[in-house]
């Protein structure tokens, strides 16, 4: 599946750069033509339809049936609460992440049917006075979640449905010994989240690490996690030292 | 020292909120008048002088001299960079945090003389599309720098001068043992940061402890740091299990 992402302002062109250097599969809707025609001429070539997002229509075609998310990122908190419902009317399923601009909407994007809401002059002010307050913790965070530094990233892994690591533990995996990266939450299948997890902490089945390390480590633990044939070898390797 | 925030719209309202909460002492520096008599009347009693903060009298009628901080949160980027000229030229010192609203204003704030430069457009829009390519990472990050759950939190904490597990490893101290959080980085007093230290990395005066785990437990740990007794007792508790 696709998503739509609807409104190519700040936000939303930040929102099309992430999603094209992954590279997720995206159709941005715009209504102002002006604007569609910079990106069709001077863009960096991404899909665009243009178009009002609050029209049942125009999601149609921007293949909302089918698409796997939308982001509502227009200007005006009014149209992304009228964009949100059209949108959770053509599709019961599908993903909607909303921006929030003035107080109070957030509530009424998330009762428009917005799965999640973000907003960025919250965000913003909550950066700003804990850069302040916490000055290292931001350095720290901005590392973490930035694409400048390569020494820290953190990333979530999923256990799958068949994974040979299924029932070990966070210190029999070997895990950590293994690629040097820190386990510092599990959320289970039930939404549950355990933060800080003891060494103790059983594998399940679509268990969904978060993780910190550097960005070879991850990758390495992505492999193993999806290598059937691994599993045993590494167990073996590092019981010695767990026992 | 105490902190000048000039601009009491969305962004410098929330920092007000989150400077009172801790307690941080602060004066707003606004120009609007009725918004002035708006915090006189029903405002939750912030200490606020009424001037434009690009003008030397006012900033110095602010305490520019001693404060530890000013945060240049205006609407318009031209007057934050211009706050931040004026007030780098009144004290050389003095921690600037600016907001950039354009793009391209960031590298004008940094000219200007701000410490850092916090966007939020930038912000709220990488916000978003994490929240699409790393959802369980965004839920895990919201959690550690929010107030609301009280199972997670990320702080921050100071070796002191003075410290009775200067010299122990981060094992030998004993603070994951006793206290249970993680300690996901290290930034040394020279600003190099040490990401996800091993276990054998020795602590030493003005470390910034960069710590992940319940509020209490962190509040256990900066305890300790800051005990002189505390330090023999606890490296003798946990010698045993460590060697
Ligand atoms: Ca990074
Ligand atoms: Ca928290």
């Amino acid at each position: 599946g696709h998503y739509i992402i609807c409104g190519f302002g700040r936000i939303g062109s930040l929102i099309c750069k992430e999603f094209s250097a992954k590279p997720l599969p995206f159709v941005v809707v715009e209504k102002d033509a002006a604007m569609v025609d910079l990106m069709e001429q001077d863009g960096p070539g991404y899909l665009v339809l243009r178009g009002d997002a609050t029209i049942d229509d125009v999601l149609l075609k921007a293949g909302i049936k089918k698409a796997r998310g939308l982001i509502s990122v227009v200007t005006s908190d009014t149209e992304n609460v009228y964009i949100t419902l059209t949108a959770r009317g053509l599709n019961p399923d599908l993903f909607i992440l909303a921006r929030a601009g003035e107080e109070g909407s957030e509530i009424k994007l998330k009762r428009a049917g917005a799965n999640k809401v973000v907003s960025p002059y919250l965000i913003g002010g909550s950066r700003m006075a804990q850069a302040i307050l916490r000055p290292t913790v931001v350095d720290f965070i901005e590392i973490a979640t930035g694409h400048e530094h390569m020494e820290l990233q953190m990333e979530e892994i999923m256990i799958p449905h068949r994974c040979g690591f299924i029932g070990e533990t966070l210190a029999s995996s070997g895990f950590r010994k293994e690629t040097g990266v820190i386990i510092v939450g599990v959320k289970k299948q039930n939404g549950k989240m355990v933060f800080n997890p003891e060494s103790h902490t059983k594998l399940e089945a679509h268990d969904t690490l978060i993780v910190l390390g550097e960005p070879g480590a991850i990758q390495k633990l992505e492999q193993l996690v999806g290598c059937d044939s691994c599993a045993e070898e590494l167990i073996k390797k590092h019981r010695k030292t767990n026992g």
